[in-house]
């Protein structure tokens, strides 16, 4: 399957097709080519933190219009649910995971290749000039936003930054640790001193990532093979007990445990950012005994629609920075190379340009 | 070791000596006898739910006097550490728990037994006439209170009922279930309906306890044996997704998994409260991602010495039940009969008298 055979039919009744400007390349494109291998998963179409243009709109959309600026959005804000319905929750219950978060291609998809069906990753798949969504999955972003930055919300900066902001509440004058400092880690970085933190630990296994992290806030940096004691000793040492909250921004089961164990008794959050579901996660029942908090965060807790456009108003605003996390930039047709240099821990974003702005 | 041969010396200068008037049996005496099996655990006096009265005073005591009527806690409370100090926690850092929950019988103990330093049981060993304990771990109760059934809130009742109310928040109108309707599970259904919850299911694979947890206010009742699917997915249909709170009562982390499973996704939280440090408690990280919160809750929540005397006055304004936990009365010397029964799952509480009122 090459790119130039993949056909993206016109958007159906309550659907918009999109212009994709600008994709990167997040973690969890990864996972689901190299680790989470469901078998039901391909062909797909890869791809979920990007933005674009409005090309055409299906006959029951009134709410965007061809020239549009937008995010796909990876979760849908139907606005109508149960979940939607309530503050605490961006779970909605349409869209692509409205029932299984493990099925992450699915066949409600307008992508063929040579008349066969393509699935669509995660409701969005933009590693493509082209893709339709339904529009309860877009949020309309602020005309002078650039789309070549503003991609970055649609998944890794917002995962990491409302998990501190949103799921976590990170408190003013609280002290956090960030496990690992990809995009996500450093956006959860910049959650927490957002949030007001006084000390911010940054813990990664490869020290060249504390230079970057130090620019999102981190005041304290740890590279648990520095020492023998677990990581989690070590903070609590360093911390007289243990953080206020801890965020596990990789994806592996034995870092969030040690995030679970990281934190304070009493009154200690964790919360699971990264995006993995392999293994089970485990910890001593008396770790939440002891008065510990233990959460998960999706999209960093934003309901979509509402989130996404606020964000870019705030990387406007300049109160959230979001050009520093980009390392690299090339083209939709190097999306292999891309994939390389995040598999090799080289970059933090690589933004893909895909058509002109 | 036999109980006539076991000594308890005066109270040290911040310690009262109390004469136990009734204790009775919770399953953490039988996990200390028989699952957790700490090798340094032993010899102990077991016991910790217990009422009793003020014998004598240490020098620098002024808060208690010989005559008043109290009930030891098993959890300190100084008042000055930081988890004192802190409103969402009762953690506090000093007595046997301060620093490890596996540690469950402290050398810090007055008893001895023909010379030998006999341990004491999480503080407390109640199952003795008289026991010795630092002020910090003592409730001064109303006089009004009869013994024989307030004995109860010094461990179980307080446990399962704060777990619902004071760990889990549970919300009016909501959605519980109950794992496991032992007298902590039971305070449990109490609390769900105390806090207003408007459906409450009782889960035991033991059909004889649903009786009683209707008295409690349980709503519906589910015998996990009855069902060839999960109990998580029996409840996730009658539902509709899943129950907003779910309370582990059990000890048993498979159990601890079922509960948090049977939560809805994006709000749902799930709380352990049954008291097991044996096995890993486990999950898939999506579980988590997916918007449940998973808590522990040790004595329910409750700041030990301020909670206990508001529980009493509750029980004494007909706001909370405590006969209606009491299955079985015996006396101290027929304690080990009453671990039989517990052990058999033919009690709910019994209730053994030490000395007269």
């Amino acid at each position: 399957m090459v790119i130039e055979d993949i056909e993206v039919a016109p958007p159906q009744a309550n659907e918009v097709r999109i212009k994709i400007v600008a994709s990167a390349v997040c973690h969890t494109d990864l996972y689901h080519l190299f680790e989470g291998m469901h078998e039901d998963g391909f062909p797909a179409v890869l791809g979920h933190e990007a933005a674009g243009v409005i090309e055409s709109v299906g006959s029951g959309v009134t709410e965007f219009q061809p020239g549009d600026k937008v995010i796909p959005l990876f979760i849908a804000q139907c606005r109508e649910c149960r979940f939607c319905k309530n503050p605490n929750s961006n779970q909605c219950e349409k869209g692509w995971a409205a029932d299984r978060y493990d099925v992450m291609s699915t066949e409600d998809s307008r992508f063929t290749c040579k008349g066969k069906k393509v699935l669509q990753f995660m409701g969005t798949s933009t590693f493509s000039q082209y893709t339709v969504m339904n529009q309860m999955c877009v949020a309309k972003i602020d005309p002078a936003a650039p789309l070549d930055k503003v991609c970055l919300l649609g998944c890794g900066v917002c995962t990491g930054f409302g998990a501190a902001v949103n799921t976590a509440k990170v408190e003013p004058g609280s002290t956090c640790a960030v496990f690992g400092l990809g995009a996500v880690g450093l956006a959860a970085v910049m959650g927490c001193k957002f949030a007001g933190a006084k000390r911010i630990f940054a813990v990664d296994t490869n020290p060249d990532k504390f230079e970057k992290a130090k620019v999102f806030g981190a005041t304290d940096f740890l590279n648990p093979k520095d020492h023998a004691k677990p990581v989690s000793a070590v903070l609590a040492e360093l911390t007289g007990g243990g953080v206020d909250y801890a965020l596990e921004c990789v994806g592996n089961v034995g870092v969030m445990r040690s995030a679970l164990e990281s934190c304070v008794k009493g009154w200690g959050v964790s919360v699971l950012v990264g995006w993995t579901d392999m293994h089970d996660v485990a910890a001593r029942p008396i770790q939440l005994i002891a008065g510990r908090t233990w959460k998960g965060s999706l999209f960093g807790g934003f309901k979509s629609k509402d989130g996404v456009p606020e964000m870019v108003k705030a990387y406007l605003d300049k109160k959230v920075k979001l050009d520093e996390f980009i390392t690299h930039t090339m083209t939709l047709a190097q999306v292999n190379d891309a994939v390389d240099l995040m598999k090799k821990g080289k970059c933090i974003r690589t933004v893909l340009s895909v058509s002109p702005q």
